[in-house]
C-alpha cells in the first residue's frame, strides 16, 4: 500500500456528532494501520469554543469509544491526538475564513502538508454552498500549490431542482473532480464486494440476467424509529433518506455491466447507465407500484412503541413516509421484464440490509417435497448487515427412500475471515479521498439521475390528496399491501426473522 | 411411505463377512424404520453349519456392531432375530436345492410370504451361474406365484467377455426384470444426491456444459492398503474394483442429461447414454491418458508401511495396479472437449470420495489478488465421502482498500440435516429391490458398456510389455506423472488433504 501524501483534513462541523462518533475514529483507525502520511494534520472548525486541548479531549473520548483500536497504547493515542487542532469561528461569516487559511499556513510550515488539504463538510446542507464560496474566496480551492478536495455528506439536495442548483453551486467554486459527494453505503466492504463477487467469478456472471432471474429484492429494515432525529426526519422522510441515494447505488452495483476496468470513470458510468435505465414511473406506477407507510404506535413483546406521529419533533399529522416500497424495472437489455423490488422502512422487526437474487425456477419439477409443498427457488442472498456474507439457497435430496427435496442453505459469513480487518466505511471512504479516489463518491450526474427518478414519487405525494398513506404497526414488516406488489402468486417478500433457525437473523423487535 | 409386500430375503454365502457387516444390519434397520412387510423371513444359506440360533447369535453380534439401531431395544432385536433362519447347503451341488425349496415351502406357509423372494447372492462369482441354475431347477426364478429377484454383487464379470457370459446365462435363468445387480456406490446418499442438486435447482443445469465447464475431477481415495484381500485384489486391480463399476457410475450421474421422469427405466437409459458416449481410447491415449501405479513401502510419520509386493498374498513380481488416473472424454453435445479426470488408489494420503466440477474462469481478470497469484477458478465440490457435503469456492473481496480478491467457501455439510436420518447404501438398495425398483441398480447394457470401454486398456497392460507401471511411496497422492494428465499450466489434481484449514479433511496416512 503507497503511503498518502502529506495532507491535512479539515472538518467542518467539528463539534457535531459524526465528527465524534465516525470521522475521527476513522482517521485515527488509518493512523493505527500506518495509512496516514509523515506530514498530517486534522483542523476542526465549527463554531462552539473549544481550545486544542479541549477538541482532543473530546476526541479521545470518542476514539476511545467508537475506534476500532480504542484500545490502542496511550503513546500512539497521544501522538496521534498531537495533530489535532481546532479553530473556532462562525462559518456563515465570510471574514472569518481568514483564520482558516491563517492556521493553515501555520499548521503547513510547521507539519509540512504540502498544501493539500481536503474539506470535509459535516454541516446542515444550508451551508455547502456559503462554506465553498468562502473558501474561494481566501484562495482555498484552487490547487496551484496542492491538491484541494471538498467532502459534501448527504443529504445532496433536498429534490431534483435543489440538487441542480447545488451543483451547479459548487461548480462555481470547484472543479467536479475536486468534489467527493459520499455516500457511507458505498464505503462498507459488502456493497463493494458485490462487484467482486459478480466479476471475480466464472459462475454468477452467466446467470446474471433476464433469463435466469426472476427478481431482485433490497431491503433495507431498521428496527429502531425516528429516535432523536425526527426534526429532520419529518422533512426528509425514507424515499429522500435511503433509496435515492443508498438503495439506487446498491441496486445500480447488483444491475451495472461489468466494467472495463476497475477504476472511478469506468465504474462511475457504469453506474450512471443503470440510473438513466430506469423506467420513469407512470402516474399507474405511482398508485400501485409505489407503496408508503408510516408506523404506529404498538406493543411488542410487552414493550410499549410510540407511534411516528408521536415522536419528538414531529408533526402530529405527518404525512411524511418511514416507509417504501416500490417495484423497480430497468430497461436495458440484461433486465428487461426483471422487476427490482426495494423496500425500506423504520421500525421493522429487525436491522437487516441484504440483496436477494431470486432465480427462476428449474424449467420442470422432477422432484417434490414430501409434503407436497412447490421447492422455493434457487436465491442467492448478499447480506450487507449485519453479519455479512452469502447465502445460497438450493435444493438437495432428503436422506432417505425415494427423490424428495428439501431447501438447504450454502453459506459464506464474512466473520469467517477472522484474520483479516474489516475497515469501517469512513475509514475507507476518508483514504480513498486522501489518494484522489473518487470510486465509491457520487458524480453529479449520478446524483441528479436518482433524484430524477424519485422527483415523480415526491410530487405525486405532495400533489395528490389521495395518495394513500398506510399505517403500519410497529413491529411489523409494514403495511400488509407491499406483497401485492410482488409477482407471481406464492412470491412474496423475503422476511428474514420469521425465519430464525434457518437464517441466525434474529428479531429485534 | 407405502409398505411393502410379504415376501423373504434368501441370502446365499450367509456366514461371510458382507451379511454380518452389511446385509442383516441394514434390514435390521429396515425393521426398525418400519420398512418391513408383516410377513417376513430371511433365510440364510451356506455351507458352514448353523442352526438357527447360532446364526441369529453371530447375527445379533453384527447388528449391535455395525447396525445404525445397534443399541435397540432387546424386545425389538429379538422379534427381528426370531425372522432369521439358516439352511446348510453346498450350493455346488444341485441336488441339495430341494431343501432351500422344501424350507422356502414351510416358512412361506408359516408366515405367509406370498412366495414372494428375493435371492442375495453374497458369494464368489464363480458360483452365480451355478446357483441360479439350481434355483431354477427348483422353479424358484419363475413368478406364477410371487415375484423372484436375484441381487448380483459384484464383481459383475472379470472383463468383457466374462461379463457378457455372465448377462447370456443369467438370462437362461431370469427375465432382465428379476436381475438386480448392486453396485453399493449407488446407494449412497451423496450420490443420488448429485442427480438432484443438478435438476432441482434452477441455477446449476445452465452452467453444467461445455461453455461453463472447463474440466470435472472425480476421485476415489483409500488410506488403507490391500489389508488381506491381496489373494482377490491381485486378480483384479484398481480399474476393475473401483473404475469399472463406481467411478463410472458417478461419472454418468454427473453428465448425464436431464431425465423426462424419475423413473427406473428413464434414468438407466440416460445413464447409458453416457457410457455410450465415453471416447473410446486410441493406442496413443492408453499410453499417455491411462496411468497405474502401485504403492511401495514407506514410512509415513514415524510408522512403516509395507510396498504391495509385500502384502499377503500377492504376487512378488505383481503387475497389478492399486492406482488408475485417467483421462475421458464424453463424445456428445453437452460434453464435447471437456475433460473427466478420473482417479483412484490405495495407500494415498487421506480417505475421500468427491466429485470436482471446475467451472471456466471469468473472461477477464479484473480483480487480482495482493500477492499477484491468480485466482482458483470456481469449483462446486461435491464430496461423497467422509463429511458428505457440497461446497462451493468463489473468490470474494479481501476486506480492506482495494479490490482484492480471495477464495471463499461456501458451504453445507450432511451432518447439518441432524433431524435426518441418513440409511446406509445396502437399507437404500435392499428396500428399493424389495419394491422392485431397479433405478439405482445396473442394466446388463450398463455392465457391458462400462466394460467395453475400460477393456482396451486391461488388453494394453495385459499384452505390452512397455505398458508403464509407475511405484509410488505409500502415502503420497500417486505417480507425478499424473499430474501430467491435467491441461493447463496451472491447474494439478486437487488435493483435498493439503488444505487442512481450508476443507477440514484430515490426512490418514
Amino acid at each position: 500500500m503507497k503511503k498518502t501524501t502529506n495532507q491535512a483534513l479539515v472538518i467542518f462541523g467539528a463539534s457535531g456528532d459524526l465528527t465524534y462518533r465516525k470521522l475521527i475514529p476513522a482517521v485515527f483507525d488509518l493512523y493505527m494501520n500506518d495509512s496516514l502520511p509523515e506530514g498530517y494534520a486534522v483542523l476542526g472548525v465549527a463554531r462552539s469554543l473549544f481550545t486544542d486541548h479541549q477538541f482532543r479531549k473530546k476526541m479521545r473520548e470518542g476514539i476511545s469509544l467508537f475506534a476500532h483500536y480504542k484500545d490502542a497504547p496511550a503513546d500512539k493515542m497521544d501522538d496521534f491526538l498531537s495533530r489535532l487542532f481546532y479553530l473556532s469561528i462562525d462559518t456563515g461569516k465570510g471574514e472569518e475564513y481568514v483564520h482558516v487559511k491563517e492556521k493553515l499556513d501555520a499548521l503547513n510550515k510547521k507539519l509540512d502538508l504540502g498544501q493539500n488539504y481536503i474539506f470535509y463538510l459535516s454541516t446542515p446542507p444550508s451551508l455547502y454552498c456559503t462554506i465553498s464560496k468562502y473558501l474561494y474566496g481566501q484562495g482555498l480551492t484552487l490547487q496551484q500549490r496542492g491538491f484541494r478536495r471538498i467532502i459534501i455528506e448527504k443529504p445532496f439536495g433536498h429534490d431534483l431542482a435543489s440538487a441542480i442548483e447545488l451543483n451547479k453551486q459548487l461548480l462555481i467554486f470547484f472543479q467536479e473532480d475536486q468534489i467527493y459527494r459520499i455516500d457511507h453505503y458505498l464505503g462498507k466492504e459488502t456493497v463493494q464486494n458485490l462487484m467482486v463477487t459478480r466479476f471475480a467469478n466464472g459462475i454468477y456472471e452467466p446467470l446474471w440476467n433476464r433469463n435466469y432471474i426472476q427478481h431482485v429484492e433490497i431491503t433495507a429494515a431498521e428496527s429502531m424509529g425516528v429516535e432523536d432525529r425526527g426534526g429532520y426526519y419529518d422533512h426528509s422522510g425514507a424515499l429522500r433518506d435511503m433509496i435515492q441515494n443508498h438503495l439506487l447505488q446498491v441496486a445500480s452495483l447488483v444491475a451495472m455491466e461489468p466494467p472495463n476496468k476497475i477504476t472511478a470513470e469506468e465504474i462511475r458510468y457504469e453506474k450512471l447507465k443503470v440510473f438513466r435505465s430506469l423506467r420513469p414511473f407512470s402516474k399507474e406506477d405511482l398508485r400501485e407500484n409505489v407503496i408508503r407507510g408510516q408506523y404506529t404506535d404498538a406493543t411488542v413483546r410487552g414493550k410499549q412503541y410510540n407511534g411516528y406521529r408521536d415522536e419528538k419533533n414531529v408533526d402530529p399529522a405527518s404525512r411524511t413516509e418511514t416507509y417504501v416500497a416500490m417495484k423497480v424495472y430497468i430497461d436495458n437489455w440484461r433486465w428487461q421484464g426483471v422487476p427490482f423490488y426495494i423496500r425500506t422502512g423504520k421500525r421493522l422487526p429487525t436491522n437487516v440490509t441484504e440483496v436477494v437474487i431470486h432465480f427462476n425456477p428449474s424449467p420442470m419439477k422432477l422432484f417434490k417435497p414430501a409434503d407436497g409443498s412447490t421447492i422455493p427457488d434457487n436465491q442467492l442472498i448478499i447480506r450487507i448487515q449485519p453479519d455479512e456474507g452469502i447465502l445460497l439457497k438450493t435444493g438437495m435430496k432428503v436422506p432417505g427412500n425415494g427423490y424428495e427435496v428439501k431447501p438447504v442453505n450454502m453459506d459464506f459469513h464474512y466473520s469467517e475471515l477472522n484474520d483479516d480487518y474489516i475497515p469501517s466505511a469512513y475509514e475507507r471512504l476518508i483514504l480513498d479521498c486522501m489518494n484522489g479516489d473518487n470510486m465509491l463518491y457520487m458524480s453529479n450526474e449520478a446524483v441528479e439521475a436518482t433524484w430524477k427518478f424519485v422527483q415523480p414519487i415526491l410530487d405525486y405525494w405532495e400533489n395528490d390528496k389521495d395518495a394513500p398513506l398506510h399505517g403500519y404497526p410497529s413491529g411489523t414488516w409494514g403495511p400488509d399491501v407491499a406483497d401485492n406488489l410482488i409477482e407471481g402468486e406464492e412470491n412474496t417478500w423475503r422476511y428474514p426473522c420469521k425465519n430464525l433457525a434457518e437464517d441466525g437473523v434474529y428479531c429485534e423487535l
